[in-house]
């Protein structure tokens, strides 16, 4: 049963580089929140630091914590789920860590559920964002990764294993590149931010400026500019998007795909490219009427969305505890 | 609720060349079933003949009218659903023909539910073939043209428009080849059997024989025994196949692909280049405990897919009347 108005979440957003918590209403307001650095050290007990660190951050809620009815996560995959036994790929101390059964430690009496972190982006979406309107949409994040959810009849779709929604992994290009997944021509290693910006660096865009410094937004500000680089690789990912989408909205028949995450405030020079390869891309009738917009959260998806498990289990947590 | 287990569904498989009624019981046994041709003449009526042989073949049934508890047809698509006014693309009299209002008149008092033929085969597979003991999976027809249906979470997934499911509109080639439905790139543009035995034909199979006159069924005896050409256009399809089927999996997550239609009566000659393809597109362990099997229905999956829609309707029929 939905959660009373007046009642709150903890919510918890987990990322290689930031930890989020919050507290979220039953309508889906973010009432308070807070954010901090993911520990990087690879000590011995780094896990548990990293844990510390997480229930320091919610001690700092000036929510009194009795309020709170329960508490919903949102964690980079991959994960044993329902189970909640956490592999975030870049999060290394973390290795089958249990997330879930510390966090219930934690929080006696409480229901405590955790999903994948994309997943909560597109449950965010679908409950109070782009997609508050369907019964059927896929909510996508394009960032570091790219990940998505999918929602359908109204409720979110799991799968065998919890990781229905890898839409980073549908196969876009014949021959190359080589994923980091080990499979080649994933949507993830063409459209990805680091993907894009080495294949701009390879074409010759910023010779000589290191790997890591180069910044997705610099992609995307030297696009602006004009940069004729900068443009061909995002319409280079906007044609990935599209295929990947083109094929999805076939086999799922949605009616709105909404994107998330940094690259997708590139705006026109991401989305008109994408929109080009989708009507080229979809034939039938019933499939061009699927609508893609940019997603309507922005950092406060994950902790929106986390709260949803706990809020709207009816359509959000089919484990049912 | 599902029906008591001594009642009877009269269920009904429309195709382009040929018409099939029968009986099936609660439990997915088809009692007994009658098959005609489908009219092909284009007159003025030509829509109304068509109905008059179905009524007329279902007359023919030995189970006593009285019996029936619903009707629960599968037709070839496109279609207007859950209203069920069909335009199959193989039956030119038929443009939005009601078939599902027509059939309540006939039969008043009785549930009448029509569905996409394609999506009745997955849902025959789910209920009481390959993928009986999943809750996740993806059932396919490879024949004609490339179909499907999915069952995610135990339920029949619809779509926005009653449309999700149609994997042969997934896009698995970059530049070519143009499919029916206008797109580019196709999986039914590469495997269906009409496509498959005319890109033979191109590259020398059966040089002089008329398009019409090269069927599938002897594209695959040619491979068997040997016929290089005919070897691989099979890989071609398995190949598109398997590209689509990685695509599906990283996204919907399912356990069990079923796949059935008149191709798929090739076997490993379709069968093995597909799992190499799938093994080498699948990197993410999740993905990779997909199983891809043969349709355990033959002929019958129509009839009790159909049937399916009246018995289960909280799994297979979400539209509630």
């Amino acid at each position: 049963m939905p959660v009373k108005p007046t009642e709150r979440v903890l919510a918890i957003d987990i990322g290689g580089t930031k930890l989020a918590v919050g507290v979220v209403d039953s309508g889906g307001r973010v009432l308070e929140s807070l954010r901090g650095a993911t520990p990087q050290s690879i000590v011995p007990d780094g896990g548990e630091l990293i844990l510390r660190t997480l229930l320091g951050l919610i001690g700092e809620l000036k929510t009194d914590p009795a309020q709170f009815v329960g508490v919903g996560v949102g964690c980079g995959g991959p994960m044993r789920w329902p189970q909640g036994e956490v592999s975030p790929l870049n999060i290394e101390a973390w290795r089958g860590f249990p997330l879930r059964a510390r966090l219930a430690e934690a929080f006696p009496g409480l229901p405590v559920r955790v999903h994948n972190d994309a997943v909560c982006l597109a449950v965010a979406e679908h409950w109070r964002g782009a997609g508050q309107n369907t019964q059927d949409m896929l909510g996508m994040v394009v960032s570091t990764g790219v990940g998505g959810g999918l929602i359908l009849g109204g409720r979110l779709i799991d799968g065998r294993t919890g990781n229905a929604g890898h839409i980073g992994h549908m196969i876009v290009h014949a021959d190359e590149p080589l994923c980091a997944c080990g499979a080649i021509g994933c949507l993830e290693a063409v459209a990805s931010g680091p993907r894009l910006t080495g294949w701009a660096a390879e074409q010759g865009w910023r010779p000589g400026v290191p790997a890591q410094q180069r910044a997705g937004r610099e992609l995307v500000d030297d696009a602006r500019r004009g940069h004729p680089i900068a443009l061909t690789a995002l319409r280079r990912a906007g044609r990935a998007l599209g295929l990947a989408i083109a094929s999805s909205t076939v086999l799922c028949d949605v009616e709105v795909v909404a994107i998330g995450g940094g690259l997708s405030q590139a705006g026109p020079l991401l989305f008109d490219p994408l929109e080009a390869t989708l009507r080229e891309r979809l034939g039938l009738e019933f499939a061009r009427g699927v609508r893609v917009v940019p997603a309507a959260f922005g950092q406060e998806s994950g902790l929106v969305g986390a709260a949803a498990l706990i809020v709207h289990p009816e359509r959000y947590w089919a484990p049912g505890d």
